[in-house]
């Protein structure tokens, strides 16, 4: 027998911030995960610690680290924590720094943006996984727990019949989804906020703007637009399950249902997944 | 042995509605419960069902009634439930309709307002309870997961210090909860969307505005405050979670934290409840 | 304005303990919450925290009673700690002691019970409520999250039909539920340990002999035999959502469903409650 | 722009059977998640749903297929599935199919088993993954969300030291874990109940008797007795995030904590995966 792959590390390791400005606070929230792999074979087969760096220490890392070097975006930061672990210890060939930021968003009362309260954000968090190796640094940012729907200009026919199909064919549906996308840059000193909200309206525009004819149509197009506008995203991987909402059957009580009122389901779900990249 | 206090109903129904205007589409998504008391012993002691309108029917009246009656506010959509649960079976002494309504953020490009295209919107969900009994119908709206959080002018000091206390006092914390509110009106012809923006609008402001010597403190005055700005407000009802942001122990390293990392924690937490009602 | 109804505390205390006997060891996993009522006006309306026990300091002390009282039942447990907090602060006049108990159950090998291994348990919590006041201490013992379900013995029918009413009658249904149960004891000195045992058999033994009619029926039952069979309960409440198993239409596909192929959803479902009490 | 990696299909399709025996029922609750890859191209590119079975199309297929051929282990449906999606369709080049076995336990009453009255098992699932494509089915099995805990031999010692380490070493900790176990088999036609009654309780034997000087340790030990124990196993891969119990600081309180006392965590948490493999 031998050891397989493997990793530890420390997950969610939760963290607030306050950057206080002469005349307003900015607040930030971030769930830290970090997985190291290397020469820990001794520690499976032996129980050998001594190139064992505890995960309560890469917490503290984080935390420590942050005071000075979470200033800016997740990228920034992750890429530093990847780079720390990675070069203080030989026994680690790889490091894996992955960070969700919770959204938050400034009051304003009157027009006039609040110095220090907000209210949170949406659902949506903003991620970025940063891996380090021998090769050098490679950034995975995106975002998740994105709820996007539309109410028309999406349809679904012309699919396979076999005999255990009943689902009627349709012209005009919601299309509701729960995204997660992430894409891969091709380097590492990047404007990662530009970037960051330009592939964001890139991905919400061509959502809005397609003319669906399945979720896979609309996945390959937000992924090809992302493309289109960002020379420094290698490929987008989007993860588009199907929030369902099906059309109540008023019918049966002698009513029409205009496309109007819908039962919205958790289960089951259709689940679609797909990388668009460069040729 | 007998009946004592009793109730039944669906819980859950989820119904999404759209709504077709000639230029654009309005979406909206609730989930509402509903609950009927009466004269049910029979049904308990006998397994008599003849007084009784399956949960399975409720269900199907909810989806129904959406097509010509959920048109406004929840408030009139659940005013109008309970009323008609409550008219046409005898034996229902009393119907209870909750509805929480789940928010979605048009989407806007170029500061164009997309016309059928919306991304999720926070954790904050709108709510209201209708009951209606043989006195007529009462309403009590509210809000829920709504997180608030403000970075200073909040302080917890002077408490008392027994053999178990180590909390430090401090003048300058974090602030935050997940708020929950409701309040009950005294009438229930009522412009509900002027109100609900209006008593919302209250309390963050009074969350933001207040110099907090604790969680009862701010409390307090979000509950007055919404009572001296509302007059058909009867009382307000608070929950405030404390969302603890807790200092990170730099010092163990050889830094200051000068009240800017926290860890945030999810348990254990306090919990700080409180009602406020006129004189 | 005024305060009205209110209460503070620390919510979710998690704490383990390890009981070392000679040749084995027990291990309690349980979740404690405190709430406090009494004279806190002027924490509310001034900030004036001179009488506010922090529910820092609350949880310090769930944490250091445990090492010594925390050895029985959690009633015991509940009832040490609510008498704790009410002798020792003047202002409280009311604490409320919540606690749930995880299970775990110990490995056993070739018929040897480990003497130190254990797995979780399921999702079945103990519970306890031991409220103190200056009436004294009442104790209201439950469980929670305890998964039933027959496969036959149950039906539904003879219920009303209206408009909207397309159910269709079943005298052979699954009945499933999620039963959380209550019960309030007429004492505290009492062998909670058995009692509890005793309790919970009455329940089970009374879901799978009776011939359901309806849930409320059965919860009715239920509630019956534990009040017969135990003296010192004083009445009990039952929460019994319907988890609904609804056959699936195989008929659309030329099979027939005997009764044998069902999906399990989670919403909407029925939601039925009732306290039986005695004469 | 072109399409890379992808797939689709309907995942949580919750399904129950009852097995209908002359004098009891046997009960059944499966979750199965169903996805397909394949020659899609032209779906994403140009919305051609011609060679798309649709996911509600999938969901059909299992109901239907699970009233004759859901008898025995879910291996056996998996690969039932498997098959037939990838047979049934030629522009399916691959078929997975997992499926989640949740557990109930026939009640019994003075020894005597219920003939169709169950509880609800615990947090466990067993779990199978079915891969279907040119080159013929594989199956991976396992288990998830098993709770393990020991009150005692488990240490951490002898790790690395850095500027950023506070973390006290022990000889004596608790060890617990929520475990997932996933092992490959090296063939299809196997007894996959014997094996997994089996393997179950390799795991849970090594995880009892090892004498852990870390997880890594305890991971390699259970992988390697697995592997050791059955020739039909190719490898194992485990996760067991470190579920912290921290001794409660009862010192600042002038007690001593004899390991008796700990705060259960749930964030952060370490998070330690490995495979084993034969040489």
């Amino acid at each position: 027998m031998k050891l397989g792959i493997n990793a530890y590390g420390k997950n969610a390791v939760n963290l607030s911030k306050i950057i206080r400005h002469a005349d307003h606070h900015e607040f930030r929230q971030v769930s830290v995960s970090v997985q190291l792999s290397g020469d820990f074979d001794t520690a499976h087969t032996l129980g050998d610690n001594s190139q064992i760096l505890p995960t309560d220490t890469q917490k503290n890392t984080v935390y420590v680290l942050a005071k000075e070097h979470f200033t800016g975006t997740i990228e920034e930061f992750g890429l530093y924590l990847a780079h720390y672990f990675v070069t203080r210890n030989p026994q680690i060939s790889k490091a894996r720094v992955a960070i969700e930021e919770h959204s938050w968003q400034r009051m304003s009362f009157d027009g006039q943006p609040h110095t220090h309260s907000f209210t949170g954000g949406t659902t949506e968090k903003r991620t970025t996984v940063v891996t380090q190796d021998a090769a050098g640094p490679v950034v995975v940012s995106g975002l998740k727990d994105l709820l996007l729907l539309k109410t028309t200009d999406s349809g679904f026919e012309n699919f396979i019949k076999d005999e255990y199909t009943v689902l009627k064919e349709t012209s005009d549906r919601i299309l509701a989804t729960q995204c997660e996308a992430s894409w891969e840059y091709t380097a590492t000193a990047l404007d990662f906020e530009a970037l960051y909200q330009q592939i964001r309206t890139s991905l919400l525009h061509t959502f809005s703007a397609h003319k669906s004819l399945s979720v896979q149509h609309t996945l390959y197009a937000i992924g090809e637009q992302i493309l289109l506008d960002n020379d420094v995203v290698k490929e987008v991987s989007l993860v588009m399950p199907n929030k369902h909402h099906i059309p109540f059957n008023l019918e049966q009580f002698g009513l029409e249902n205009k496309n109007e009122i819908f039962v919205a389901t958790d289960a089951p779900f259709g689940y679609i997944t797909g990388t668009v990249v460069r040729d």
